[in-house]
């Protein structure tokens, strides 16, 4: 099989069985976008301006619902209608990190309901397998998929080495619930017995801390370009924050960058597929 | 130094700095009690009924407040009356496990506002030291305190190893605002440099996973008794949960079940206090 990094997305949304997995790459290739929003402000009224000024350029909105100060219910019902209004994907990025029977309450209940409307979400493998159990007895059922921390973008991070071929082994045993990474490059292969076969493996590898300069943001975090993720690296979707809406989030500039990362990103990607 | 395996709390009490820290041993000192419980339910009418009835016999209640389908700000009002009235410490258990400012804002903000009224809080190494800035930025100005998870009870916990020196190194920078860790055993000295003093330190090990009988609760969840914890490992906290509470939340019920976990932790802690 021709490698994950050379295949195209819409010949990849056929090999996925994960619903979450296929919607994510059909939204890419329908909308020639592998660009995400994080979106992290305080304010509901913000979050809804940054999404509905970015969405019809992105594939996926990544949120941090916990950090909005005046959040209710409705604003989730407001996420979904502007989800299909412009056509993205949501990923709730709740790092789920507690044992199996805590986070499937977290997943399934309490005042987010986290599982009911966000078709992705993540968890960092290190409490072990029980993790990824707890998760999909809740979010299988309903057709979600779940994203594993391999690697973060940060300084000093932890997730390296025998770590990240832990979590990728992980989501090897759980091929139907796990659809990718949250890392830096390609998974593929990673940590594999030679007895098994991982060029049947295609995980979606969605990658944060991407800026159109590289640079830092004093707080550990570490930025890449989209070329350098995208080309170099082999990853599949960008995520990108306020370097798409600012610090004053205003609706033209938000459009205007996300546009632009958008094209930079999907540049990359045409030229990875294109190269051989 | 004398270890503090072999110290008393009132006498840890006057080696810490941190005001979390220093609460806690008090508070364990003054209730003879090393014994916290960790509610998981669902319904904040049955969060309350359970703290109520099992606050007498416990130093800390360990909460997570985003299982709470009915949560709203007034429970965490019901939550430090109690604290106030039967004399615990409010720890909750978030496992923080992102960049450091996004971690700033969820401890900060959104619905929760944990920083407004946890003492103690925890979070994951993973991410790098910029998480503890993060959250040292928010919580050290309140004199909040927080406990590392340098090691988890899970079976196929990544956090061994390398990963928990790591954690602990982080600690030993940050001892302003990492009082401690989640751990299954002591962890002075780990992962110091031959010229660094580690006899001086002294760090609160919280440990979860503790029932009257050693088992699992088929999620991965493994269990030791209060003796193997306190006494062979030297842990200083208990952390008991479904063990108090069970499934039928009786007050009662719920009081002698405390009760017992409490002697059975303290005559534990008496007896390594008292050897040599």
């Amino acid at each position: 099989m021709t490698s994950p990094y050379h295949q195209t997305y819409a010949e990849r949304a056929l090999n996925h069985e994960n619903p979450a997995a296929k919607l994510l790459l059909e939204t890419m290739e329908r909308k020639k976008s592998n660009l995400a929003v994080s979106v992290d402000v305080t304010r509901s009224e913000d979050f809804l301006a940054i999404v509905d000024a970015a969405g019809p350029y992105v594939c996926l909105v990544k949120t941090h619902v916990d950090v909005l100060e005046d959040f209710d219910y409705s604003l989730v019902e407001r996420l979904q209608e502007l989800s299909k209004r412009h056509d993205f994907v949501i990923f709730e990025d709740r790092k789920f990190a507690d044992i199996g029977n805590t986070v499937a309450l977290q997943y399934s209940s309490g005042v987010y309901k986290i599982a009911n409307w966000s078709h992705i979400t993540n968890a960092h493998p290190v409490p072990g397998s029980s993790i990824v159990k707890g998760l999909s007895s809740v979010g299988l059922p309903l057709g979600r998929g779940l994203l594993l921390l391999a690697e973060m973008s940060t300084k000093g991070s932890l997730a390296t080495g025998s770590y990240t071929e832990e979590a990728v082994r992980m989501a090897r045993a759980h091929r139907d619930f796990v659809i990718g990474f949250i890392a830096q490059r390609r998974m593929d292969g990673i940590g594999a017995a030679p007895d098994e076969a991982p060029e049947d493996e295609d995980f979606l590898i969605l990658t944060p801390g991407v800026g159109l300069e590289s640079k830092g943001d004093g707080m550990g975090q570490q930025y890449r370009t989209p070329r350098e993720v995208v080309l170099d690296s082999g990853c599949d979707v960008i995520i990108v924050g306020r370097g798409i809406y600012g610090s004053e989030f205003q609706p033209d500039t938000i459009a205007a960058r996300a546009e632009r990362y958008m094209a930079e990103g999907w540049a990359a990607y045409v030229e990875r597929t294109s190269s051989t």
